[in-house]
């Protein structure tokens, strides 16, 4: 198929050349003298994107899961008590990796519309007099539903119930992309991977981690060997790894982390809120909802589209690949055949998003949703050229 | 500026990451063994690309520009005379590379908004009685206009008028894109670049000649050695060169004819066709006039648009690329603050014109040439959807 | 430091330009259409390579130690008995892997010369007669002492003892370079990476696991999550993953087994044996010693030197860094400043062998350690030129 | 065949993976405003390598050959007289290019063992009293016989003379490698190609042009058009080309002019020659001669090397093609069969040459040319070391 491939699916995110480029060089020796200013230049750069000033970074050579078992297995003991939510797929996930080492999850169901109410949190946790709960595990951005559980308001919560549960939280879909602040919302780990707002191939796990975090892996027992974070943090002060890096990866997270610098991470943040600003004005015009249903919760990395009964998501989404060279993120769980997600997050700008929407509404049609053709376009364009026009870009 | 640059000017054009790959290699020795075979895939490719069956294909390590003086030096003595028509930018420069070279050019002036009237070719041809004329200089696609001229229709002329001129073409900005058919039309040279429909980075210069421009160049005197095609060709016929060729530039070439193999040439005929069809739908909707007045001349390749009076159409230019990462080509000679050239020929997808349109449109209104934000971008889906639908495509 | 850089460390080997060409791309959507062929396609070529005719294969995006938590977590209980050799540094790591997961792990002390004794094995399952044995860990190719363990033997050696216990070998230095038969040696799981005869950089974990293996992941209770084959099974045969694939070494995997293939397994093996050949030819030349003492069982892949008294193995290998941009391996554990490890594995040539042969030499040189100029890789040339001229290759 | 290649051809050379790296990249708008700055660096840094502080620097998308074109159409009229020296391939090749252009060359014609003798140039200048000579044409490094002309003596020979002619030198093979004074020796024009010194794929043309020759190029009536250098020349003032230029290359050439700048240009010519005493004390350990006769004269950039009666050149070359990957050089024209070349120039180390050197040791034998096997290599490593031990790098 002729020309350019737009993988808006909500990660992996487009690589920028600059940092395919990065990437495409010889190997070097793990033990040798390159490495180390390599390694200290990225936990730099991820400790100014995680905003904080001195949690530990730990990398493995390992996809975003790999990072959730890290977080998990370093922290809680077999028969801890966790306080997990199942806001949608991935929040979901998060409390079965927690099960799968013998940790008592208490995954409270909610609807996949909406992000952890903090609220809720507050009451869970002033219910547990005893402090039996270890820890809260929080999704900051449900990719399956794109709703964004308010962190600050979180903290607020766990504050506010007197409690001393550690707060550990997926921000898979949100770091490098939404504000996101580690010190200042006290988290005490924080795991992302490279495949989204990183702008990286996948096959990274990165986590931010606070002291007492740290301290608690010291006492843990949970069996663990390779997600261990202890040597690698020992060894990444000296600037190598324990394993065999995913060297190359280390080339790219470095240029990504340069690229974010060089653009501020504001106007990073503001990009994706502008450009998820047009991506909705577009799916209000079409008519449709989206499946977040609190607006003030709505992800500027990515958006959820419900399609009318009657209508199969993925129909839409081959569509897309199948005419368009547009790959669209399937309905997860029980969000299958229901809704499509545009990923707007990464590396990305307004022609990008005015194709890809322009795009979604050719596919929604040869799927046989019809939506008036050029109405979503419209709308997302007029919302780019208003907050250019504004100034406010 | 974060995500993909939209390089949408009429040349060079956005070369597939594919063909960037063949190039990023090791160079090879350029009189060993591995050349030969590329050398023979490559010339078989272009024969093909060119409709010819046994044309000769010379390659020069030179821009377009070195391929035209190629044609000139190889086929016309000091003082010969030609017909050549100044019906834009670039076929007066065809013109100006004859004249630098001492031949006697009689260059048609031509209103720029249109092809060249074969009648015209006819009419000329036949008040020259005595055959003094030695070769017909014709541009295929004139990339300052977008107009293309009728070459089936000039054989004719030619033919109809009993002249044995030489017809040689400029086909830098039709080749690969737009039907060409170098047998069938009688043509003596045609010549090309490589960062056109032959989606490479510019570098290399193509010509393909036929038996009686090879006869030619045996007999004429103008000074020459590294145009001189006829070493190129010896050699050539070995799978080698007289001079160190661009080796990189040969690899990427093999690939982007496998490449025009794979997709069919006609269907990347009927591509350019469809995403033509598309843009100036869109301009239509803006209501602005193209710079070819004639529709059935109207090029595939790309769309001068012309901007009213008090506008300068390199504000249009300015904003698309200060706000929109988006390129467009600028108005020539005459034409400079009058047009812009949209171009959209090469490795190109429905997506990616609806971006270009899309940011078009928001680039005019930034400059202060208010259209209707939406309805050019509308009207190209519209066309897109259309085709699809009716199974056209 | 001006040209080419010599990673001649056991690994990670050197990547082809070809293969980095092919991770060079466009990160595809991996719940796509174009990601199943890929995978499907690597599949077979992976089982060619474990010589497996229908072996499972698991890939994850981890390193080398990823792989040998996932063939431990998902084949032994906690409490479980497993006999694990610790003849190098690579076999002492898989035995403490097996340990951190609650497995009992008897590891027999040897020294670190040679490989595993197979009658040892032989004996040590004689002995248990009441088979509490579950598994035989052994390494293949104990990357830091350059000595290989005969698997054939170690398979009669086991079906002498009439023992049911799995093999499960670590096959990270060998697979694709040293003969490898899974089926033929009955071989309950293997286990390796991608950098190393895979000729890709590191970061995917591969595992070919039989039948009873697979049975066995059925049963056991070892909590597990990330390195659970059984999802990641289920996914692959659909041509997908439970979680987000590496997808760029995907397609260098693919380009390295494509190679592989080219040049074919056993030519591949001979070539292994060719060049190590002439590196311990040069070593005998320097009048060192190897540290695998049985010459039988020196690895095709690496040699470890051995340095005299007085001299730190370092010292050459930073020798060689600094003035030679040439990588060597240091020496690990026990052999740390003893041995100086050269790797031979991957992608490699003659002159890649003879250019480190005469580096390491004058590295020694500068380091201290004085050996005959020239004379290492003069006795390497020799070598090379009988084979050549011998018909031999 | 498994590894990497070794071009040792005296160019094209080995291109960096960081420069490949710097060209493999989307193409930018010719005329928009990411190019200026780039051509701007660009100017400096070869102005730099040419050591010229305000010479005029003009680019052509052509080879070397091209080049010459250019140097000789831009100050020569048809008839004028200049004084030329066949002493090779390349010298030979010079004044063709300026005899094909209708100028009237006294080819002196030399053995080709040597560079040219300065006071040859002075006694047939001072033998013009009527100053009929126009230009004097020198190669400075003839590639074919590697054999340098003494350039700072060719100027005081010309001063000696007191003859006004111009003074045009070919710097194909020794820009960016060997000391190269354009200001201090007095040229008028140097011409280069991207494949050697600077480390580029070839495709790029080189000029630095002094004010005399800017002058006379506003004169002659030459023919010309893609290689006048007027408009290209004022073009480049403002940072663009009259020509679609090579865009990729010109990022590449930025690249390469930063990497001379980083190891700074004296430490390259010492690299150079460093690495040809390696080459040249291998010859003598070989007991063969190397075609230039005079040691002085003896260029650090390639070295030609005379095999006995009897044998075969091509033979080594073939012998080195087919079993050790390693490409040497042809001898050319007169020395066709006698000599093969080998490069030793561009991005190139310590152990790449004593691969080279052992290589073609090997590949002598293997065709019939018997060398004592390592006695080449041993010299090679023993000048290498003397030199890193007396501090003299």
């Amino acid at each position: 198929m002729s020309g350019r491939h737009f993988l808006q699916i909500p990660g992996p995110t487009n690589v920028p050349e600059r940092i395919l480029r990065a990437m495409d060089r010889a190997v070097v020796d793990h033990r040798g003298a390159e490495l180390p200013p390599v390694v200290f230049e990225i936990v730099e750069g991820l400790r100014r994107t995680f905003q904080s000033g001195d949690g530990a970074i730990a990398l493995f050579p390992a996809s975003g899961t790999g990072a959730t078992e890290a977080a998990v297995v370093n922290t809680l003991n077999p028969g801890d008590r966790v306080l997990a939510f199942n806001s949608g797929a991935f929040s979901h996930a998060f409390a079965e990796v927690a099960r799968r080492h013998a940790v008592e999850v208490d995954e409270i169901e909610l609807s996949w519309d909406r992000g952890v109410p903090p609220d809720l949190i507050r009451d869970r946790l002033r219910a547990d007099a005893d402090h039996t709960y270890q820890a809260v595990l929080v999704v900051h951005n449900e990719t399956s539903t794109g709703a964004t559980t308010d962190l600050a308001a979180v903290r607020r919560a766990m504050d506010g119930a007197g409690h001393p549960a550690m707060l550990i939280v997926d921000a898979v879909s949100s770091l490098a992309s939404l504000d996101f602040r580690f010190d200042e919302w006290g988290i005490d780990v924080a795991l992302a991977g490279s495949q989204k707002g990183l702008m990286l191939p996948p096959g990274l796990g990165v986590l931010c981690i606070g002291e007492r975090a740290l301290r608690r892996a010291e006492e843990v027992t949970t069996p663990r060997a390779f997600f261990d974070w202890r040597p690698v943090l020992k060894e990444m002060e000296r600037g190598y790894f324990p394993y065999t890096p995913a060297t190359l990866l280390l080339y790219g997270l470095r240029e990504a982390l340069r690229m974010l610098d060089e653009e501020g991470l504001l106007r990073v943040f503001a990009r994706h809120h502008r450009l998820a600003d047009a991506v909705r004005a577009a799916v209000r015009a079409w008519e449709l909802p989206v499946q977040c249903r609190e607006p003030a919760e709505c992800s500027h990395t990515l958006t959820a589209v419900v399609v009318p009964e009657g209508i199969d998501s993925d129909a839409v989404r081959r569509a897309a690949e199948t005419h368009f060279n547009l790959s669209l993120g399937a309905g997860l769980g029980r969000l299958a055949g229901k809704v499509f997600r545009i990923g707007h997050l990464g590396a990305l700008n307004d022609l990008e998003v005015l194709a890809t929407v322009a795009g979604t509404e050719l596919a929604m049609t040869v799927a046989g949703l019809r939506v008036p053709v050029g109405a979503g376009v419209t709308a997302a364009q007029q919302v780019l050229l208003e907050q250019l026009l504004s100034g406010s870009r």
